[in-house]
């Protein structure tokens, strides 16, 4: 019996034309991250489950994809445990998961290998992740992180490698129409303090990422709320007015940071930053200091940074910032480190949407042979070893077949040329090479043919 | 409180100098398969249980791992079903799967998309899988597979283009010592039909396939118990004695299976394959004709090969054949094809054993600048942007430290040169250039540096 088959929710295949296009985003950012001295790293899918659980709170640990044991996998268990219901009996029938991210994976890979490792360790890694999310636009249950980091060191001139590989990445990618949002969590935790919340900073951290929703009233609102003083909110107001460039506005808020020690090493920070990407020789010129910006992950404690598009409404599609303590959690302390993270499915999105993935695909077929008889067929074969050997990607259809339906399949894989070898081309050794773009058809020696397409 | 991390067993991380050195064996097979006009396919890490399960028989769907369905999973069962056992309660816990190869999801993919498939389709896939298998030497619970197929033509031309694929890779791969088996499953039906065995068809092959191990006078006695006569005992053992070249051995079988069709049928498409793969400039000077040859899967419907190195004891690290109808189940018909799988880890282990992989990573970072203070460091992220411009991998070492210190570091990561970066040197515009390999160390300018390097 037939079953009609599905793909599970939230899974997709990526057929040649999206592998193409993966293909050239990940050689292409691949590219930048070795020019830059970042090593490859894979871990495996599956985890085990004490590896993965408790390293992204409650709501990631039940987004985890837990595995069946195999094999008799109730054989630990009692009806008490089946009694308890779900949440209890899971560890005793799953001891793996799949993974969530790419960090700690990564963290368990550095704590588990320290003495092998090159530190300050540079790695980058591109898999795909998995979340028991609930799939809907843009958001899938199977994705690709692309996560490049650094660790074992403290030094600035990571931050300003991360953002040069940005703008290296995007201007290879040929999309100019984003900005870089940049930061330091030193500097949130300045304002905070120099309007008297600092022992709220959760708190404050929250309400003033919903500026761009709510508006500066309503964040003022909620900032009395939580016990923010008037003289506290007036502060924060002149704060959210400071403008200029990104020199200005460092200097105007150390102004009103003066007093915060914390502050100040935030601002002197972002300027070395910039400073050090000066001298690699980037404009930064896609780089806006945004003092409100928050990043929502806890774990980030120095700079941080997010880059979206100014044309079109997607989102955040690269992120990161530095981190302390990466691998305590595994028995490692005092690595640290800064990261950075491009959202493969986002950029993928950003490009289609902007027409930015280049048309003529060099990794497809670029002709194909036609095929009438086995004569014909048999004298092809020669003309395709020949081709192959000069590296050109080349087909034969491999039945006799109407030229029709031969041409249809060079068609609906976008094929550029085809040959047409028929018993007058075979006798005169000269071909008819047809252009199926422009529709043109010329009259090629192989000789013609192998420089023509090589 | 930290704990000891681990990994589940049969798993691996990649670390960078197994990661170059897989890039360099995928990137050499996906190029070859492009040049033949092979398409990528990506399909998800998990599958609905109900497209797995059944394909790989009983033993197949023990090794499967099963995803705990998320959420409150109890809640589709009952005390019966926790009673009844792991076996009876599985399809209510779990409807998903990790895959467990490449071919049935490839099979799902073009049944869900037989509209927009370009048929004959040519599509490649190189992605991990899964098998809950008892881990040992060289046998892993994930695993990447590698495989190319072509499906919806019974062209001969697909099998002769696989098997130069085969010569291709392997010549990329400077390996030399392998041999390529190939028959066909229509030869050895004849060999059975010729000994009078066709109505114990499978059960010959099993014992056939045998004589290497247990020898042929063992094989007889087999082959005596489940019937086969001393007439026909004695037509094997004149067939297996058949020697020559591929040419001879063929026209000596058909002597021999002269009455029966299917091998008869098995001769001709062994030597239209061998002769369309001199049609297209190949030798097949590594591919010996192999009477005996049966491959384990019962699949398999017409051409089959296998690889094995020569020179040391590795067993088959790359094979394939025509199988019918792959697409049945999923309801769609008169869908067959023929394969190739390379396998990568034994093709990872030849290599290495052999001392093939290339010594010169040109991947990996080509020379570190060093860093003893911050003026000296401001001055080498200019001459690092100048390198990089040029597309040079390299990395200045991210904090000042003791020369040892930054020597280990290029050591450690196999960085081929070292610029020294002084006061002196800052000065004159004259720098060291360590080579790490020679020990050698001489002088140069910025525009030298940049030329050695590019």
């Amino acid at each position: 019996m037939s079953q009609k088959p599905s793909l599970p929710k939230g899974t997709r295949d990526f057929g040649p034309i999206q592998m193409y296009r993966r293909e050239y985003l990940f050689s292409t950012i691949k590219s930048v991250f070795k020019k830059y001295g970042f090593m490859p790293l894979e871990t495996p899918a599956m985890e085990n489950l004490n590896v993965l659980t408790g390293k992204y709170g409650d709501e990631g640990d039940q987004l985890l994809f837990k595995v069946l044991n195999s094999g008799d996998f109730l054989n630990k268990t009692t009806s008490e445990d089946y009694e308890a219901g779900s949440k209890s009996i899971t560890s005793k029938i799953s001891e793996k998961g799949l993974k969530y991210d790419l960090t700690v994976p990564f963290a368990r890979y550095v704590a588990m290998n320290r003495n092998d490792v090159a530190f300050p360790f540079k790695r980058y890694q591109i898999q795909p992740v998995w979340r028991a999310d609930r799939p809907q636009k843009g958001r899938y249950r199977e994705f690709y992180q692309c996560d490049a980091d650094i660790v074992g060191t403290d030094s600035l001139i990571c931050e300003a490698e991360l953002l040069a590989i940005v703008e290296e990445v995007f201007e290879k990618l040929n999309f100019e129409d984003y900005q870089v949002s940049l930061s330091s969590r030193k500097i949130l935790e300045g304002i905070a303090e120099a309007c008297g919340a600092s022992d709220e900073f959760s708190r404050f951290c929250t309400i003033l990422d919903k500026l761009d929703k709510i508006g500066l009233d309503k964040v003022k609102e909620e900032l009395s709320g939580i016990g923010v003083s008037d003289k506290g909110l007036t502060t924060l107001t002149t704060i959210l007015a400071i403008a200029g460039n990104n020199d200005q506005v460092l200097k105007r808020l150390s102004d009103q940071l003066g007093n915060t020690q914390v502050g100040l090493e935030g601002i002197r920070e972002t300027q070395e930053t910039l400073d050090h990407l000066g001298r690699l020789g980037k404009t930064a010129k896609k780089i806006k200091v945004d003092l409100t910006l928050a990043r929502g992950l806890s774990y980030y404690t120095g700079m941080i940074y997010e880059v979206k598009p100014t044309t079109i409404s997607m989102g955040t599609i690269t992120a990161g910032g530095r981190y302390d303590n990466l691998t305590g959690v595994f028995g490692l302390d005092g690595v640290s480190g800064v990261g950075i993270s491009f959202g493969i499915d986002r950029i993928y999105d950003t490009l289609n949407e902007l027409d930015l993935f280049p048309t003529d695909n060099t990794q497809a077929t670029k002709i194909l042979l036609t095929n009438f008889d086995d004569i014909a067929q048999a004298h092809a074969l020669t003309i395709l070893g020949k081709l192959r050997e000069k590296d050109i990607p080349s087909e034969i259809y491999p039945e006799s077949a109407k030229l029709k339906k031969q041409m249809t399949y060079a068609d609906k894989k976008s094929i550029p040329y085809v040959l047409m070898i028929g018993s007058r081309e075979m006798e005169t050794g000269i071909y008819s090479l047809k252009n199926m773009t422009s529709g043109e058809q010329k009259e090629v020696s192989i000789d013609q043919l192998l420089n023509e397409l090589s």
